[in-house]
């Protein structure tokens, strides 16, 4: 169930830096994403997921913006948004981190990179934390300035991805270790490295920092690409289901609270900094959550296609869910998803009912990720 | 220039409670606004225009969400977030008001909705006005709370909305002021009618209040409008620069403040109340503003499309601005803009050069609506 529709684009619709060169290349198919086009689609979703997987493709994520933060208290600001423990986060390194208000609210699922002492940029899902940041500091009357920089990520994944990157920068790159990063440059470019990207197949986002050089730098890497076959493609759904990376919108929002989520390695309740939504986190633990997110196993013929809305769950013919992501993985042969159910409902084995556009299936819950 | 892209229907963009009904009347284009789904075309745009401008339609504006900013400092807040001065702002009105934060730079520009004496709506344009009112709250510690309710607007639109108006809801509807509303129902279905709509073509919108009931209003609507030859239709492009409607994201955003725009009785710096731009517009109108945002008549032929990125705008070979807005007025037979342009530029009948997609043209500043 994946029909697409015509997008107007207008002038409030931003282009990324790449756009004109997705054109190029043939994106057939774009969302909107902070405000932002961004290609969803160049062959069909299997043929983009092979290339993927099996070789090394290369992604328009401009549209994945950056919100930063500087000023006397910035580390400050940065371990108060979220219930990640960021004390030992050093300069050159990225963390992944659920940002929640008071009430326990998930308000994005940025990675938080240090680029100093004192100033940090969170790179973000599709909400305006930007906007929630600074109405936030205001309020407080912190010391910190919060802006949009000119930082335009394009991502090269797949498991080939190294040899491209060792020849375009150099052996170095091989030492990144994950989420950390180093500011650089190429041909005169200047840029942002990061061992990162929205996949489990491996690579790098290349942080683009005058976004008048994006053809410039989508041409460099298709060429130095070619003796590899590169080939242009996007966030892949089926691959990102399978590997358990979360759609902020699809699958978390202000209705869910960290806890929630089988993320609980991110989660570090008690840490001694200070922070926005210890009470009501503190609260939500003693109380027990009332929902958990859960992965999903669906019987019966593979989906031509994923979620374009919530899907129902039900247990004996009662409501108890929504699946919000889902997909037929070609390497695990079944249909797998996402679904946010009662928390009674969350224990691995359990069977519930789904409503797919493609009629009544069975699910049963299990492990995240899939692969 | 005016192309047109595909785009793929996922979760993470929400449908409009009309979604279903603007697909089986024929939208053939859509946008995405407040992360939902929102049809910008049924027809042509001229055939959609001249449908507006001459009888009366139908538009899914859905995604026009709604903040609810309720509790005991709802009032105060209200009063903090904007330079318009609310206090003489009625139970059952609305107001257009500017949202500005500590640097005077505009949030959003919402129409404010009292419907209590401590409870008020926001009726948004496209920006997380409820992750930046949240935030500040939060900050703030004031006593507020604010969520989005379900309340999705449908507008009725057009020189002959009020006998459809009077069919549907009895002649008490007649008597509304313009941005005044009421509580009602129709056929069991509950609703907020507020003479109020994004044209200057005179009408309604109708924020149905049970997301269920989608479909249903819009065939009731559509049944008694038949009568009348009501046409579905959708914000016009056109229209709303002949009115001098500006679009938030287009015509200003973040780097705007308020005094730029051609709107100062909609801003009372002095106002008694206080609110969190009072410092920032103060010195900014004893420094004075330098960039303002004024209407332009462009030379040569109709344009064919409006604006897909803003236009450089020139004086000299020097680059003095950007036009944000265009279209061909096919009641002016001109092409008009708005454009945001250095303020020593910003007298009435400067003459500047435009790079629109059809080569550079002169063009004159010139008053604001344009109709």
């Amino acid at each position: 169930m994946s029909h697409k529709i015509e997008l107007t684009v207008s002038g409030r619709l931003r282009k990324s830096p790449y756009y004109n060169s997705t054109l190029r290349y043939g994106a057939s198919s774009f969302t909107v994403y902070n405000h932002m086009l961004m290609p969803t689609a160049y062959d069909s979703p299997e043929v983009d997921y092979w290339n993927l997987v099996n070789n090394v493709t290369l992604w328009d994520v401009g549209a994945e913006r950056q919100v930063e933060i500087s000023g006397n208290d910035a580390y400050k600001f940065v371990e108060y948004i979220t219930c990640r423990d960021l004390s030992s986060i050093q300069i050159g390194q990225g963390k992944y981190a659920l940002i929640s208000d008071e009430n326990g609210s998930i308000v994005n699922d940025p990675i938080i990179l240090r680029l100093e002492e004192q100033r940090f940029w969170l790179s973000i899902a599709d909400s305006d934390v930007l906007l929630w940041t600074r109405g936030l500091a205001s309020g407080l009357g912190w010391d910190v300035k919060i802006h949009e920089p000119d930082a335009s990520p394009l991502a090269i994944q797949g498991p080939n991805n190294l040899p491209l990157m060792n020849d375009l920068f150099g052996d170095w790159v091989s030492d990144l270790k994950y989420f950390f990063f180093r500011q650089t440059e190429l041909n005169g470019i200047p840029l942002i490295v990061q061992r990162s990207g929205w996949s489990k197949q491996g690579g790098f986002e290349l942080y683009l920092l005058d976004r008048t050089r994006g053809d410039d730098l989508w041409d460099m890497v298709m060429g130095a690409g070619k003796k590899y076959d590169i080939k242009p493609a996007t966030p892949n759904n089926i691959e990102r289901i399978e590997s358990g990376l979360f759609s902020w919108g699809n699958d978390m929002d202000l209705t869910n609270n960290p806890l929630e989520l089988p993320l609980t390695k991110f989660c570090n309740i008690d840490k001694s900094a200070d922070y926005l939504s210890r009470k009501a986190l503190k609260r939500i633990e003693s109380s027990g959550i009332k929902n958990k997110v859960v992965g999903l196993i669906i019987d019966g013929k593979p989906f031509s296609g994923g979620c374009e809305s919530t899907w129902n769950a039900f247990t004996d013919d009662t409501l108890c869910g929504k699946v919000t992501s889902a997909a037929y993985s070609p390497r695990i042969k079944s249909n797998i998803a996402f679904a946010t159910l009662k928390s009674s409902l969350g224990d691995l084995g359990t069977v519930i009912q789904v409503e797919t556009p493609w009629g009544y299936r069975s699910a049963t819950v299990t492990n995240i990720p899939f692969l």
